[in-house]
């Protein structure tokens, strides 16, 4: 691996000292002179006709600037004549201060006429199921349905011949698996500012995953064009997927519209946990078979998604039986795979969006089979692994990929360590793939005039892209890391990039600072060449190091970087240097992750504690290994909530526990101390061959947890939340068949 | 000449209802949390030793936080062991109110030692004044002395022989003129806040014309890197060369560091008048042959120009007898001119620097001797016209220039018109050059998704030039205007740009933009060929037109921008479409304007009305004919001012005119209707064929004027202003000697 000075340095992130002391910025920190405050009307019913709504009384309040309803825009932003689930909007206020839009809120009058919600997936997809969009059908491979259905996507994978698969197998073990809805848990509630200027221009501030993307939905909501919405990043208090969508920001600046005046429109953690978006729950049933040698010889596989009220912008049920089964050669496979609505909260994505559900069902299944084979979980995988050049569920090839690897490394890890010692305790193992996001990116890089650089970028930073991308800046011209100024630009002053999702940031936006620094190289070389006082020198020859440019094998004859900066912009120079990158990413690199959990379980109670987790990742070259291992650690406390604690508890559609007290996150005491292995295989896609971060480390946790359960006390729950209590009436049925 | 759509356009200025309104933000109106308010202690003396400078007082009021003197700085921001101009700073506090860190001024006690003050230019530059700067020495093209001296430059211009010359001479006239120091008259008075972040970087908002040049002069007076200041452009109320130079800026910044707040200082009219940057004044004798057929044959002039208390940056006598003497073929010539410090204010550039004296000079010159040759002062100065390949005094060749154009169109103009009949009314023409300054821009453009465009430039917009470089956009891509938005980056957001002056912005900052808008087209095109299903089309034969890259010869096979904008950002796209320009423009293109003054003198009270102005001028091409006229109306107003009203009252070095009302500007009751003449001989340097504008303008008006009370009562003054008082009393000296 070639040596780096800068990248691969554990750097504090640029944002750092602003986030510890407070004083960085998020859309709610936004005060605007003569601004309004806007709330939001919600539907109290999962499914209901709106056969009135007078806003009139509303209208009248003094102190009410605006009342805008579904006829004031276009979009499904704002419910018209049905509510589909508990929680939409009707009708949103801005008004001189928070307590008087709050109270124009009781003044609408709104006659609804009840409908029976379709609150079970499984109930949804019967024929005879209430229909709650009548123009909603089945898109396929092969085209759309005829007939309306709940049912929005069929995937359908084949390869081989399952039927003769199953009989090669020795063991064939058929489960169903079930998981929950559950919630992103970012700590910044959702909030928007909008102004206008005098031309009907409008600014917003809203923590997005993507400038863009929010300028896209703002403008397509108020029916302007892009170059009428200026989006200005703020920071995010975490968005995990579930701030792509944007919610408040154009009802904000519909309402700025309507007022002339600023608006802020700022989300009650009650309203966000129930009446934004969630990760879709699951039921996934296998039937795999292996040989006692350990192959697995076929998969049977059905995939439900339960995507709420609205269809998911992409199946649910395709990147979750990928991702869920990619990890393995499977010589004869069948999987169907369902993308459902029901009138429950709509889904959006959700850290490697329906995967960690996929991997709980398939790694799960995986440890029964190796049970009942006789062999070690871990062995078993190995012995199943992918390869470069292996194919995935969707016969698209894997390229260089490091699972093996990292499969590898976490055995030795685990055999160095040992068994978790005493009653009641055991470890799991699990592994899990994200293929990564692909989309679009670029950048802009300047130098100044005395040798540093100005890196601008639109991509939101969520996780300290922008770090590691200054990082890699500094890698490029030699410089240090502080003379690199990162800018995140707004829709104006930086070029397109999409959204920051599907752990495409520093991979992607990477290539193109990647570029735009060869860009910049190229303009200096140009210059020093010249001046190195020596003949024949090629660009070929030239480094970049401590600030100079240089000739590889001479470098006492160099040129340093502020010079050739002064030079370009001087009476001889050629203009200022100015590099641009822009790159489409298509084909990602893939990203594995091994986690490894040792628990231990109070028969008690049926509390689990965990007592240690290692997590093992290939991220192809870590830019920055601090901000990795945050990263994974994140990943793994939302992926053991996901397995003992999150659920949303419906009644009728409605959320019951929209609260932090009563919709349980794991906190510091309830984690355990993560150790973490980066393994680098570099990818062929990536500069210095990295590859996305961000989530794979979530995809293994909840099997990793429930197989760790099954190894101590040899119950295997195949729904989630494994609570203390569901644990603990698997106990006592345990001890009773004793 | 090709036909253009946008670019030609008499288009409203983008931030025309910001500024109608009120809403546009000037440094001024920046206010930030927890800031304080800064003032500065000014020496009262023109010259005198600072023996004690005592701030113990002032640090200990309450409410004060801090004060700084020259120990605490680099540069010559604040006077140290001497102050050399009545106004100059010593120290500056900043405090929580306005009026404590005026209190905490009246603190401050100084101890002076008077010293004798230079303050004629003549007695400046014997050998035996006392020196102002005991370490300047004269620079000229052969060196520098290796004596002190209040003598800064030394410039020599030589050709052919001038003895010979005056020989071959019909007519030898010798003339001294003199003009005095002028304000810049900018309606918006110095301003500056500065603030700093946790980490130590300083972020200003300040009127300049130029942020990268302002980041630079606030870098080196903190001894920090560029990339630890960061200044964000606002509006700017007029700069005329003026704010170029920062005088607040440096120490509001230095103060914000010293504070950890932010700060804000403004300074008064009196303040900005008495105590910031002028004009110089001037002292030109021309000794000029021409034959009877009244061609010139040799010239030989001294330049004398009063720089006040610091040596400018460049030389005033060079830029001024270059341009005073540039429109006109001189055989034989020699030039010696002379910048000088005196303790006066510091002169800076103002509108064509050091120009409008020269011209006053030598235009008032050429009148003579075309009176003493009983000539036609127009047709005499078409007879020694330049045209393209004669040379500037300083042997450069022109390039293709329209300065016989100009004098041409302004000869029908005036023939068609008429003589200004009746008593004591008179006409006076004028010509000026200005050659353009030079400098490197640099542009971003973006293209949005549906086709529209952003263009991001960090030149500072004091003319307009944010509109015409957006014109040229539209133009480049066949969009409507509406459809480009144009953003001032700050520096950095914004690649680099140098200072707005020299009347570069729309002719260099416009190469950079056609060539960044050549560079989205290339990707555009390369897009495109594909799509248009013509086989065999080659960049060439595309066009842009009405938002779609069309075939030329087949205007019905296009792709909208809008597709192929998406198509870059969607699966089958290689990036998002952004394109960078950067130049860095050596040989500006040269630019004439032709002036004529009608005017009617009051010979009771010597007051003299302006009875219509007409004023001619090639601008290459005018992208937006409405700013270009304002800009030619604007300069007219301000060299009418200097002409007849405005001038620095100085006893013993210190200003007593500071307000207004005592400094005379011209209001609209003063001013003329003004005609304009645009002509349009194309540039080969500037995209469309532009020249500058700004500048040219204010170079004859000066001399018109004059010229035009010679020819309207026969009195010839050779000194500005021609106040009434100074009109009447030569008025009482002509009827004597009848």
């Amino acid at each position: 691996m070639p040596e780096y000075s800068v990248v691969g340095q554990r750097l504090s992130r640029v944002d750092a000292l602003d986030k510890v002391t407070g004083k960085a910025r998020y859309s709610a920190d936004i005060n605007l002179p003569d601004m309004l405050h806007g709330k939001v009307l919600r539907s109290p019913y999962a499914h209901a006709r709106v056969l009135r709504l007078d806003v009139s009384r509303a209208r009248a309040l003094a102190g009410v600037m605006a009342v805008i309803t579904a006829t004031d825009a276009s979009g499904d932003q704002l419910a018209k004549e049905k509510a589909i689930f508990a929680g939409q909007p009707l009708a949103a206020v801005a008004a001189i201060s928070p307590d008087i839009a709050e109270e124009a809120l009781d003044l609408i009058t709104v006659d609804y006429e009840e409908l029976t919600p379709v609150i079970d997936v499984l109930e949804a997809i019967k024929p005879k199921a209430p229909l709650i969009h009548p123009n909603l059908y089945t898109e396929s491979q092969t085209g759309k349905t005829t007939t309306p259905s709940n049912i929005s996507y069929h995937i359908e994978f084949k390869r081989g011949d399952v039927e003769a698969g199953f009989r090669e197998a020795d063991v064939v073990l058929e489960n169903t698996f079930r998981t929950q809805t559950v919630n992103h848990g970012y700590l910044e509630p959702r909030a928007a500012v909008a102004a206008i200027d005098l031309e009907g221009k409008i600014t917003v501030w809203t923590g997005s995953q993507g400038i863009f993307a929010a300028r896209a939905q703002i403008a397509s909501f108020l029916n302007l064009p892009l170059s009428r919405i200026r989006v200005v990043p703020v920071e995010v208090g975490g968005g995990f997927g579930g701030k792509n969508t944007l919610l408040l920001a154009p009802l904000c600046a519909l309402l700025a519209q309507k007022t002339g005046r600023p608006v802020k429109m700022v989300m009650t953690r009650e309203e966000d946990l129930s009446a934004s978006r969630v990760a879709p729950a699951s039921v996934i049933t296998l039937k795999m078979g292996a040989t006692r040698e350990g192959y697995l010889t076929a998969v049977s596989a059905t995939f439900i998604y339960d995507d709420g009220a609205f269809p998911q912008r992409l199946p649910s049920a395709q990147g979750g039986s990928i991702n869920g089964l990619g990890p393995y050669r499977i010589p004869n496979l069948k999987i169907d795979g369902y993308d459902v609505v029901t009138n429950k909260l709509p889904s959006v994505a959700y850290r490697a969006p329906a995967t960690p559900q996929a991997a709980f069902a398939v790694e799960s299944q995986l440890d029964l089979l190796a049970q009942a084979l006789g062999m070690d979980p871990l062995q078993f995988r190995i012995r199943n692994a992918v390869e470069e050049g292996d194919l995935m569920p969707n016969d698209v090839p894997f390229p260089r990929i490091g699972f093996k690897e990292t499969l590898e490394k976490m055995a030795k890890y685990l055999e160095q360590r040992g068994k978790p010692e005493g009653k009641n305790r055991g470890r799991g193992v699990a592994c899990g793939l994200w293929r990564g996001g692909t989309g679009s990116s670029a950048t802009h890089v300047n130098m100044n005039a005395d040798g540093s650089a100005v890196l601008i970028v639109g991509s939101v930073d969520l996780t300290g892209s922008r770090t590691s991308l200054a990082q890699m800046v500094a890698e490029e011209f030699g410089i240090p890391f502080k003379a690199v100024t990162v800018v995140s630009g707004d829709t104006e002053t930086a070029p397109y990039s999409d959204i920051s999702a599907g752990s495409r940031t520093t991979h992607q936006m990477g290539s193109a600072v990647y570029q735009a620094c060869q860009d910049v190289k190229a303009q200096l070389t140009r210059l020093a060449i010249p001046r190195l006082g020596v003949e024949g020198v090629l660009p070929g020859d030239i480094e970049f190091t401590q600030g100079c440019v240089r000739i590889k094998e001479m470098p006492e004859k160099f040129v340093s970087l502020a010079d050739l900066a002064r030079q370009s912009i001087g009476s001889s120079g050629e203009g200022p240097i100015t590099g641009r990158g822009s790159v489409r990413v298509a084909q990602p690199a893939p990203m594995f992750a091994v986690q490894a959990a040792d628990v231990e379980v109070d028969r008690e109670t049926g509390k689990v504690k965990i007592l240690s987790y290692v997590a093992a990742q290939d991220v192809g070259l870590a830019v920055n290994p601090t901000l990795v291992e945050g990263q994974m650690q994140g990943a793994i406390a939302q992926g053991i909530g996901w397995a003992l604690m999150e659920n949303y508890i419906f009644q009728k559609g409605v959320m019951q526990n929209a609260t932090f007290l009563d919709y349980r996150l794991p906190t510091a005491v309830d984690l355990p101390f993560m150790a973490t292995i980066l393994v680098e295989v570099g990818s062929a896609a990536g500069p210095y061959g990295v590859r996305g971060v961000g989530e794979p480390p979530i995809v293994p946790t909840l099997a990793a947890i429930a197989n760790a359960i099954d190894n101590a006390v040899g119950i295997r729950l195949k729904e989630l939340p494994i609570t203390p209590e569901a644990l603990f009436w698997a106990l006592r049925e345990q001890e009773k068949s004793k």
